[in-house]
This record gives C-alpha cells, structure tokens and sequence, in this order.
C-alpha cells in the first residue's frame, strides 16, 4: 500500500522512512549516506542493486584500462562554441548588405489578450523568484546539507543545482479542482550537487510546504523514481580537471595535431580545436568510467557550426575517480586504426604511416545567411522576386478583433472551446494542464517528458553519443521568438521562468499564443444548389528551444472539431562526423564530412481522461475476413470487418502502429456511451511524420535509460508515483537510472482506470547534402493527433460562424448565408506586421555562467 | 518488339492491324467486332481470354438466378439528389437568418500574375472547344460507326460519350523539349457508347493527328489497355429500363414499403424514397448479372444528404441481358434475414414477422449550416467571439507583389526555382508536366490516376459498394473553387475544361493558384550570438473535386527547399448504412443510422526523373546490428547502421511502408553521383495520414480491377503504353479490366531505367459522430512528400532573402541582416480578401443533362 507523505503523495518504495523530514537525520556528509546506500545497505535500495547486478558490463574488467596516462591540469573541455563575439558588429550597421527594416512602427505587434480569471488557480506554475529565493534560503539552513552558496561553490563542495514547483499530485488536484476540496499544498523540489565526497553524485529532495514557515519540511523524493532513490552518481564531477586532462593530452602530440589537424588543441583561447566526446560516458564496469573524445574545429565567424567540423582524431580516456594521477590515455583512433597507447600512435606517425585525411574547414558553407543564384550552391536558381514581401497574416481587427482570453498571471487561455493551463519545466519546457473542452476535461496533463538523440558510427564518439536532452533541458534553452518569424506578429507571448544556481531567469516572449488560418477549409460541401464551406482556423501554443546545435519546435494547436495536434520539428545544425570509412552510418555530405545517422525520439504524456478517470484503452481495428451472409446464397465474400477490443492491463500496453495505418487506438470510457451505445472518447493518431520509435533497442550507451523509446507508444495506469517517463538525471548513469521507464509496467489494469498514453514522435535522421547548413523544419517534423471519436454527437465546428452557405441556381447566385460572421473591414497598416527586429533580447541577459553539466539552464554555446 | 503507329506510339499486342486506321474496316455493326473479339477470336485477343478463364466466378451458377420477377417499365434510378430546387429562394433575399456581406468592393480578388512565355507549348493541354468540335465532327463523318448526336441518343443508339486529348508519350515528348525535335502530333481520344448491339459496350479509339485534316485517322487504342483491347462490355446499358423496372418492384410492395419506411418509391416527383445500390454491379457468371439496392429518403432540405438516409430495405434483381422482360427479382432483405422472394416477403410481413426498424428521417441534424451553442447539439459550448473576423493571409503589395508568373494559355508556372505545366483530364482532374527545379526536370508527370471507395458491410449494399471514382471523374467535378474560402482571395485562378456528350463545358474559376505562409518557418538556428529564420513561404496548385456526397481537394505545394507535396483531404457527406447487427462494420452515429466502414485508396502516379531517364530506386534502411570495431576491445555493441539497396525489377517493386518509418525510398541516378560520390536522387516520404494501402487485398466487388490499392506504393519501368495504373471504364467489368496494374509487373529491370512510382493516399475511414453533418479534412487527410536527397550539395532555402539574421550581445541588438527583402508597407484595404460571394457561378451553366454512365461529367446531383 501507499503511504501518505506530508505532501499527500505516496512513497512506493519502503525503506527506512523516506516521507519523514530527513532535516534531521541527514548524514554529516551526504555522500556517506549514499555510499552506504550504493555499496553497503542493499536492503535499504532493493532496486538499485538489483540494477548493480544486472548491469551488462559488471563482469568485463579489461586491461586496457591500465594504460598510458598524461598528468597535469588545463582548462575545462569546451564544448561546440565559437569566437564569434569578437567579430560581433559592436553598433548598428547600417551597412549595404545589411538593410535595417526601417518601415517598422514599434508598436503593435504583440496582442494583449482580453482578460479572462481562471476558475482556480494554476497548481502547475512554475516557483516565482520569490519562492525560488525562500525555498534556496530554506535549503542553506539546512546545516546539514553543508551547502555552498551557488556562485562560489566548486565541484568539491556542495550546491543547489535548480529548484522547481514539484508538480502536485493529480490525485491532489482532482478533488481541488472537481469537488471543492483545498487547494493542494505548494511544494518545491530541489536537486543538490553532493560534491565533497570521493563519489560525488546528484540528490533531490522535495520542500514544502511553500510558502516556507515553521512547518516546512526537506522530505525526500525517493517515492517518484523505480530506483527507489533520487541518489545518482556523478561520474563527471571533475570537468574542469577532465578538460585540462585532454587538452594535457592534446599538448603531448601537440605535433602530430599540427601536422595532421592543422591546428592546436590546448585548451588556449587562441585554440582552433576544440576537445569533446561521447554523451553519456561509458562504464565498462561500474566502477570504472571511460571516454572517448574527438577533435572539433571552432569557427571564427559567428556561426556556431562547429559540430559541422570535426576532424577524425580521437582517443580514449580512463578518467575514473576524482584523482586525476590515475587517469590515462586508453588508446587513439586515425583512420579507423586503433593504437593501444600514445606512444604506439606517435611511433606510426614518426614511421609516416598516418595519411592525412580531408579536414573539415570553416567557410560560408556553415553559414545560414542568404546565398542566392550568383554563388556557387545557387547556380541554376533564379529565385525570381524572392525578395519581395511574401503573403503575411494580419488580423483584420487588431486587438479588438482578438478571439481568445488569457489569464496571464495564471497562465489560463480559452479559445473557442477549449481552456486550459500553461506551465514551464525546467527539463522539458511547455506543458498543458487541465485541456477541457466543452467544459469537461479531455487531458489532464501534456507536454514532453525526454527527447532521445542517438547517433551511430564507426568512430567511438559518434558511436557513444545517445543525448537525453532533458539532462540539458529545453527550458534553459526555450529562448525569444521572433516575432513575425517564430510566431505571428500579433501574437500573445508569455514569459517562461526557471531556477538554477541559484539564479531565477525569465526568458521573455518564450511561449507565443496565436490563432491563424490553416490554409485549407474544415469543411465543404457543394452540389447543384449550394456551396458550403467553413474556414480552419486553429490555435497554438508555441515555443522554440534551441538545446546546443538543434533547434526545437514545439507547438499545440487546437481546431475546430475538437481535434489537439502536437507537432515537433527540428532545425538548426546538424551533429555530423570526420568522413572516413564509415559509408554504413551516413552520406558523405561535404569534403571531409559524414552526416552521422541518428534517430530523434521525443517522448510525450497524454493523460487523457474522457468524463472522468475510468477509462479504457480500445483498439478497433480494419481487417480482411471472408464472410457468408444471409443473402450471399451460399458464397463467401472477401471483404473486410472492424474489429473491437480493449488493453487488458500494462503488460500488453506497448504498441506499435501498423504499417498500414488500420488500427485505432483510442481512450474510451466504456461507462459512458453516447445515445447510441457507443463509447466517448478520444482517438490517438499519427499525423505528419508517421509516428516512430528507436531503431536500437538495447543501446550500449543508454543501457536502461531508453524504454521509453522502444515502442510507439504506451498506455500505463495513471500514478502520482510515475508523473514522467525518464528523470533528467539518468544521463549521470544510464545502467541506473532515477527513473526507468520499464519499471512502469507491472501488469496493472488498464480497464476503466485513470489511463496515462506515453508516445513518440520523431525521426530517424540520416542527414543528406540537404541538411546543410540547417535541417529545414519542412522535412523534419512529426505530429500526433488528439481527436474526437464518437465524443460529440456531431462535427463540433458546425458551431462556428466562419461558414458561409451559397446558394443559386441557373440565374446565379440566390443567397449567401454568413450565421452572423463579421468580415475583414477597413484597412490594416502592414508596418504593424513587421516585427521590430531591435527589441529582440534574445538569451543575453540570463547569460551568466559556463557550461558545466550542474548549472545546465542557459548556455547555448556549451552544449550539444 | 513494339510497333510504330501513326502517332509514334506502339502497340504491345499486335493482333489484326490494330494501329493502322480502322474507318475502312470497321464492322457494319461495332458489336458484331467485338462480339467476335470477346468470344470466337480467342486468338485475337489472348489477355481477355486468359481473364474470361480465369474468372473466379466462371464456374458457379446458381439457382438463384432463376425465381421472382416483375415487369412493367417505370422510370430510371435516381442516384442520390434531392429536392432542393423547389425550396430554393428564387431572388437575393435579404432575411434575418442569411446576413449578405455588404462591405465587399467587388475589386481585385483574383490576382492576375505577371506574364510568362512557356518556353514550349503545353503538349498535354486539353482539347480546345474547337479542336473538340472538329473531333467530333470527324467521328459523325465515320458513317461506319453509325452515330447519332449525343443529344439524341438512347440507349439502342451509337454515341460519343466523350473526347481527349490523347496525352502524348513521353519518349515524343523528350526529345521535343530536350532535344529540338518536332513536337509531337497532337491527337484525340475517344470513348463511344455502342448500343445498337444485344451486348453493349464502350470502346475508345485514337483520332489524329490535329488539326483534322486528310491525314487524320481513326486508330485502335488497344496498345495503352492490358487486356489487349479497350472494348469493355457495359452491364448497365438499359439504366432508364432497369430503374423503371426497380420502381415496379417497389410498386408491388408499396404496402409493405409505406409500412416499414413511411415513404414511397414509384418513380413519381413526389417520392419520399430514392432506389439506388451496389458498383459496380455482380456477375455471378460472365453471363449473368445482378444488383442489390435499398430505399433511401429524399432530403426535402436543400442539403443533398441522401446519403445519410438509408432505409433498411434490400432488394436483389437480376438484370441480365436487354430483355426486361426475362429480368426478375431474386430476393429481399430486411433486419438481417433474408426472404427468396417477393412472395416469402409479402408472406412474412403479413404475418406480423416484420418488426420496425428506426428510420433515418431528415432533420436538422443532416445540415451544414452554422449551428450554435444554443442548438442541443451545442451545448456547453460557448464558441466566444467566433463572429469575429479571423486572422486572414494578405499579400503585401497586392498584384505588384506576385511572386510567380504565369503563361495562361499554356497553363505553365514558374515559381521561386520551380517550373511546371498544368494540364486537366476529365477522369483525374488536374496533372503537372515536366516539374523543374532549378532547370532541372525533376518529375516528369504527377497526378491522380485512381480513387476506390470500398465499403463493406453487413446489407448487400454497402458490401457490394466500391467506388471507382475515375468512373464518374474528377475533372467533371471540379466545380468553381470559392475565393476567400477554398484559396486565398488573391489566388490566380485558371478555369479547367472537358468534353462529353459532344457538349464542352468549362469550369471557371477551378483551379487555383497561390503562395502562402506555412505558419512555422523553414529554418531557424539562434545561439548566444545571433538568431537566424527563414520565412516558410510554399506555391500551391490546388482543386476541389466534389464526386456525389464527397468533396475531395488537392493540392500540390512546392517548398522552397527543393520539397513537392501533395495533399488529398476529404470532406463533404459520407455515405452511411443502416444500422441494423452491423456493429462489426462501423459506428453507430445516429439514431438509425451506421457510419459505414469503408477505405479511401488514391493512387498517384509520379514519374520521377533526376538528371535523365535513368534512374535507379533506393531502399536506405535503418536498421539495429551488434558491431565489434576496432576500438572496443572486443565488445560487441548494440548500435544500429545503413543497409542501402536497390529494386533490381519490377518482380519486386510493390512496398509497403514500414510501421517504424525506418526506410527511406528514393529515385536516384546512379550515374550522377555528386561531387562527395553520392547518388543524387528525390525522396518519397509519407508525411500526414502516415501513407497506406487497401485492407481488402481480393474484393469480392473489384477482381481484378484494384491492383493498384494492394499496397502503399509500386515502382514500374516507364513505358508509352502504361501510363495510367486505371481506366475510367475498368468499373464496367471489374473482373475484365481494360487496364489490369498488375500486368505492369512483368519483371523488367529497374536498374538506371526510367522509373515511375505509383503511391497511394487515403484513409481507413470508419465514420463517428463527427462525421455529421459532414466529414472534416482536418482529420481525414494524407500527403506524401517527393523530397531532394542528396540532390543538391546544400539547402536551397538559403537562396530566399526572406531570410533574417539579428545579431546581439549583452547590449541589444547588434546588427539586423534582412538580404535585400522587402518588407510588409503601407495599407491593406482588407475588404480585397472578402470574397464576391455575389460572383460564384458553381456549376449551374453546365448542368444540363440527367445523370447516365454513359454521359459522366458534370451532375453532382447524380452520382456517389
């Protein structure tokens, strides 16, 4: 059974007493407790050694660990950035081949809303800086947490990472918001960097409840993994020491880079090359951690493309412990040859038996600025007036004309009819809360949960690289939209708020608001007397998260028939890998360069709940059969039928959808059919993209940190226990993940339960010619359908007076209906539609710190 | 070895002299030529014999054929309609309920594009009215075809059904436009409608070449059939005798009828009923044929939503022969039983054993017109402003600001990097010729070439419907498209032209052409530096078909990264079943009514041509593999590879999609390797709606007349004498198709040849609630993407200057980059997007004949 926590939440995994304020019990050193844990005390975290046991690599201990080593301290790994800020233009140009848009009014082009009140207040919002700044204080009373304040605190000290809203139970909400019950208690999470121990590592607690007094409490956070503890070893606590570890290595055959790289790798802000490698490191056994790492070429103009520059050198290094006298060089790769140690590479190089390969080289190709016909990759192309203005959206009443009502303190928005709740996580960016439609609730809970990128090679760090972009986060990165390009001009946008070192950040303009026409109509029908038609006019939520190389797109978009699209696309720059050899993992997309395969799995939530929380997952699916009837005298006929049945329980609940498109996956509750005996609910479809999972099932990287990504999509029971599918810090120790999603399914019922569906959307990439300099968002994009099935009674956007009905006859027209609908009047200054380019802030002012993998919010530059 | 024709063209299946002109040698009686060919020739036409033998129903005969009739003659079938035009006002009436758009200018809606000269005719333009007219002239002149105008025709009379131009073969066309040759002779097709014969038939023939002159001949059209000759056996001849001879039936039970149905079917004005059935139509033995059809309520509204009321009713008649006199009824059905005859009907309703079924009656909720939140079935809706006018696409600088040009006459289009030529056919509405990109032909022909609706069920109706819509054609269908609502207001419309019944009709307004924003960008990239967007601005070519009850619209959408797409979307009526035990055959949607399962297939035909004829087709697999490599010490990695392959022939060139979307397939040359040695080729990706195939892989309805739906997508060796995978006039004989797809798979190598690929769009539909009034396209919709892969060295996107690069640090924005684009300016009077809704025309000046096989064009009134 569960048991309650101060929080109303549930711990499902027993052991010393996990609910209780651990204020007092907390070990002197933090990591003492969870040495004990990890090592010791295998009763008190049953999972976790179980993990320990099963882990693939625990029985391999090869030699090769024991090799070659390089010494002394430089700088930190870099990871891709550029020097573009010294050739940053330092005022405004008013160059020849930069025309400033000078048409633009300033004013206008971001719609403020009318105003509407949520009906209760938004449980899900993120903590406000002042909260953020109680719950830190709170934090640093703890003595025994023995917390250094963020700013000053190095990797042997102990620090708040972030702290963010714990999302409140939705069996703590449901009675809120339903049945008047109180408002859940506020509570806060927070995840502590552990650094002064031999074995540092990452915990989080919860807090609460907010506001802080005299009753709040640091409980622990266990309850919300399957590891049954938030504990999770950092085996990269030492960057700094790391990167001064390669680039020492680097300096050694500081030659041989010259001669074959041309250029130098030593951790100087004159370098050229730039030193990084696999994500997530390896453990051959858990005791040990190695990596592979790579040369890569920084770009000197503004372009951050150096992930289109790497440079076919790569070497191995045994970095385990926090010692660095003990670690080593393992071995280096050139030309798909291994050497067993820095000398054995130097000696071939000294025999002049290393061939130079093609390097991979600044020039305009990195650049994403307009080419045009006169160059070289445009020839051919005459792009007749592409510079002229292209069709643009306006809304024909400005500000008065706005059909939507925000609660902006709430994050509340209705559209037509549906309303629901805005939120913002740190690890996965924009989440919807409480989407009712028709004022009953179709999905309590949806947004991200994990983005997979996993790449493949025959080079070691193309091979070792499997992001889990949560680990990074996209709320960090969910930087401005541009107005007039990212969204609408008159668009609403939102501000987005997180908490890391200490720091609360506001990106504004973060999450933009629109409606817009989609192009084509909802509807049509025309015959001899009339024409019908109804204008598909929808409305999304949008943000655009920019998470190192790649750029995200994220939108909800809301229509007419009832119908939630969730749309992902990706662009920005490519992670690609030194052409050599390896024909089987990509195309050779440019001089000395491959276009490393890789599949995009984004995992999403769906708590859809149809008239309440007991529901079904149903699958009606189309089939051939052959059939006799009563009038077929006797014959069989090859035809086909639709076939109904339902999930039993989460056992059978990981799916795939078929080839052909002919099953229906839908969440219904069977206790509430409509009038004619069929079940309300809503379907789940593929739309753009097709829907997809990984390729790899049983990655060497990710180990148990991807079964969210094996199938689909997945239907488990709805628990407090499981609110995500991945935890953001699984990447530290992939065999021994915080939360693995596997653990989910335990054979639980599916019928008429609280029903959560778990699915992906993705792609799987092997970028072409194409891809260069960006992926473009037209070809990289997926979608899933939310949609009604037998919800309503009829097509709901029959409600909308955006339908005009034409009728004539053979003398012309007789009548045009228009049901009340206004039409576009009066005129409209088209300046109010060009953004004004100058207000842009972009990232700057949250700029604040390096990258380093324990303060992950807002640095672009440092992460892939 | 294949012949040369007049016409350059060749005939695979030499028998008499087919491509020698046939105005000397025809019969006195065309059927007593056929008649010979279909049953004492054998030799002469191999194909249809082997297919006779083959029948899968040759050998059954059974009793049934041999029981009740009834005689006398009473008027034709009503295909679906209604009895609108009674109700229609009859002046512009200025009532409460329709509020007229007055604040329209009546100015500028349709935009006139800047001029352009193709740079060649348009081969594969449509017959002009004149060309038509001297066609037809030239058949009359034909005194052994013995025909009677069309206007004069009955069922025992000779008639031109139709006339075409006879699309040219691509190997003429190539070497007109690639190589300075002549152009090819123009020349006609055309279908006749045989009837003075015992066995009626349509046969096509080619006319040229044009202009008629005393070169001009009549040939044989056999070389483009698989059968071997494009005689085709029509069933159906005496459609006015055997609907007299169903209303009779009716007549007989009119008891009984206006007991269960409440209604009557006599054949009068005053009808409440409608008596329509299965497509096509059975033959239980080649000899024999047999139709099932059920009442339908006549909608006394103007919505034509016959279809959604079936009555529950089902009669079975064999109508074989001319003779209605041997014709008969075999038996009926009602509630799931089945009665063999009349007589047993009679019996069993007489003695009480008929229990009522709820009957689909008209009311409200068969409209399309705006409802409301305070209609019932609006409620708890709110739909806040929804009168408001929505945000509307604009273009900036009006006519001055169109960004494509366009040659009228030619139907040719340039657009940003792309070229093509429109063309329009009477079964498959609009085609594009010679898609360039960048000077390059890229596609040689894109466009429909077949459309199945196939039900299923448990009543012989919907069990025996499966639609082949080219039958009836979408060129006939492809009504006035309504500015501000189908396309934008500033489109370019073209009007699209066909000739049937020796009448030529045009149809204004019917396809449109139009640039817009895709409401997402292309390309967007932003780091600490910069922020970097692209304005996704796409060309569509776009139609709406409305074929009966379901209107389809196309669209073709070129991307400015090199992208095609093409889009089907259904709206309009479906057409329903009576719900009675059919549970296991769709939902039940309304109080008696079942939304009828039934599958969409749309097959398009592209043929891909990149760099020349020569093209190869790709298979670049994803897929898992464990790999040791030289640098894992021995490990064995789970990680996953490339597999590329190529079809080697057509043996094994029909594909399916795989669940996981993991292969990409593409056309390449093999021959033109890039500068990195990669095959530069276009890829073909599904992308909404996921691509599919028809579930029914034998129907019991088609035979051997839906090859083309049994999977997703086909590649085939190019040949003159295949260029469409369908004929408008398989449906007459479904198991004798004039062109059977699957004899295109005669193991012909794929390797460097010139390719076509066959895809298929749809949907599996199986109705729900929110298919009433009328399905939405919003969710009933698929497109596919033709793609460069590898085809040009980067993204040509960055050739648009609508392209903006702001560059900034911790002071604000340092630098806006804008390449030259012209930005939104000034006024926009926005009454120029409001519609003339006063200007529609629909298609009330062409309708003016009654709906018949034989004259299949332009009466939606008429058919399904």
């Amino acid at each position: 059974m569960l048991r309650s926590t101060p929080l109303g939440i549930s711990n499902t995994y027993a052991s010393s007493d996990p609910q209780s304020p651990i204020t007092n019990s907390i070990p002197a050193s933090p990591s003492e407790l969870c040495i004990k844990s990890l090592v010791v005390i295998p009763s008190l975290t049953p999972l976790l050694s179980k993990m320990l046991l099963t882990h693939r690599l625990a029985v391999f201990l090869p030699v090769w660990l024991f090799l070659s080593e390089v010494g002394a301290k430089v700088p930190r790994v870099a990871h891709p950035g550029s020097k573009q800020a010294k050739y940053l233009a330092s005022k405004r140009p008013p160059t020849t081949t930069a025309q400033v848009s000078g048409s633009f009014t300033g004013a206008g082009w971001s719609a403020s809303a009318p105003e509407v009140s949520a009906p209760y207040t938004n449980v899900w919002q993120e903590l406000s800086n002042d909260e953020a700044a109680d719950v830190i204080a709170f934090l640093h009373n703890q003595t025994d947490l023995n917390l250094t304040a963020a700013a000053d605190a190095g990797s042997w000290d102990n620090s708040i990472i972030r702290v963010e809203i714990l999302t409140p139970n939705k069996t703590d909400v449901l009675p809120f918001v339903d049945n008047n019950q109180p408002e859940p208690g506020r509570w806060a999470r927070a995840a502590i960097w552990v650094g002064a121990t031999i074995e540092p590592y990452v915990i989080e607690y919860q807090i609460g409840p907010l506001p802080i007094s005299s009753d709040s409490v640091l409980t622990s956070l266990d309850w919300l993994t399957t590891k049954g503890t938030t504990y999770q070893r950092n085996y990269d606590a030492d960057e700094d020491l790391t990167s001064e570890f390669m680039y020492n290595v680097s300096s050694s055959v500081q030659d041989i880079v010259t001669d074959l790289l041309n250029g130098t790798a030593s951790g100087s802000d004159d370098d050229d090359l730039d030193i990084w490698g696999i994500d997530p490191l390896w453990h051959p056994t858990p005791d040990t951690t190695v990596q592979w790492v790579t040369f890569w070429r920084i770009p000197s103009s503004i372009f951050d493309g150096e992930t289109l520059m790497p440079q076919g050198l790569y070497f191995e290094v045994n970095t385990t412990g926090r010692d660095p006298s003990g670690w080593s060089v393992i071995g280096w790769l050139y030309r798909d040859v291994y050497y067993n140690s820095t000398e054995s590479f130097r000696a071939a190089w000294e025999a002049g038996e290393l061939e130079k390969s093609t390097l991979n080289l600044e020039g305009p190709w990195i650049g994403s600025d307009y080419r045009g016909p006169t160059t070289k990759v445009g020839e051919n192309s005459t792009m007749w007036a592409s510079e002229k203005a292209p069709p643009v959206m306006v809304p024909p009443s400005g500000e008065d004309g706005i059909r939507y009502k925000v609660d902006v303190d709430n994050k509340y928005v209705e559209w037509m009819d549906f309303s629901f709740y805005v939120a913002f996580r740190r690890d996965s960016g924009v989440r919807l809360f409480d989407i009712r439609y028709r004022g009953e609730r179709i999905v309590y809970e949806l947004g991200l949960d994990e983005a997979l990128a996993h790449y493949a090679g025959n080079d070691p760090v193309q091979s070792g690289t499997a992001y889990l972009d949560t680990y990074y986060g996209f709320g960090p990165y969910a930087f401005e939209l541009l107005a007039g390009y990212d969204c609408p001009t008159y668009a609403t946008f939102l501000n987005s708020t997180f908490h890391a070192d200490e720091v609360s950040t506001t990106h504004p303009n973060s999450i933009c608001l629109f409606e817009n026409d989609q192009g084509y109509l909802i509807q049509r029908h025309s015959d001899d007397a009339y024409v019908a038609s109804t204008k598909n006019i929808a409305f999304t939520v949008r943000s655009a998260s920019t998470v190192g190389n790649y750029d995200y797109n994220f939108d909800y978009t809301f229509y007419l028939d009832g119908t939630i699209e969730i749309v992902v696309r990706a662009s920005g720059y490519i992670q690609s890998a030194h052409y050599y050899g390896n024909d089987d993992y990509g195309y050779h997309i440019h001089s000395g360069l491959s276009g490393s395969m890789h599949d995009h799995v984004l995992t999403f939530k769906a708590d859809i709940d149809i008239l309440g929380t007991s529901n079904s997952f149903a699958n009606h699916t189309v089939a051939p059969v052959t059939a006799s009837y009563p009038w077929s005298h006797g014959m069989e006929r090859s035809t086909m039928k639709l076939f109904r049945s339902y999930l039993d329980n989460e056992d059978n609940a990981k799916l795939f959808w078929p080839g052909n498109a002919h099953s229906m996956f839908m969440v219904v509750n069977k206790d509430a059919p409509n009038e004619f005996g069929e079940p309300r609910g809503y379907r789940i479809m593929p739309s753009k993209g097709s829907g997809m999972h990984a390729t790899i099932q049983n990655s060497s990287n990710l180990l148990n940190s991807m079964n969210f990504a094996t199938h689909a999509l997945y239907v488990t029971k709805q628990k407090d226990t499981e609110p995500r599918a991945s935890n953001a810090n699984n990447d530290y120790d992939t065999a021994n993940p915080v939360v693995d999603f596997a653990a989910f399914f335990d054979g639980e019922s599916l019928d008429q339960e609280d029903l959560v569906v778990w699915f992906n959307l993705g792609m799987h990439h092997v970028p072409h010619t194409g891809d260069l300099p960006n992926t473009v968002f037209t070809t990289a994009q997926g979608s899933m359908l939310i949609l009604p099935h037998n919800y309503l009674l009829h097509d709901p956007s029959r409600d909308s007076r955006q339908t005009v009905r034409i009728d004539y006859n053979d003398s012309g027209v007789q009548a045009v209906h228009t049901f009340g609908a206004d039409f576009s009047n009066g005129l409209v200054n088209l300046s109010s539609v060009v953004p004004d380019f100058w207000a842009y802030r972009g990232d700057i002012d949250v700029r604040k710190f390096p990258y380093d993998p324990q303060h992950p919010y807002n640095d672009t530059e440092s992460i892939v």
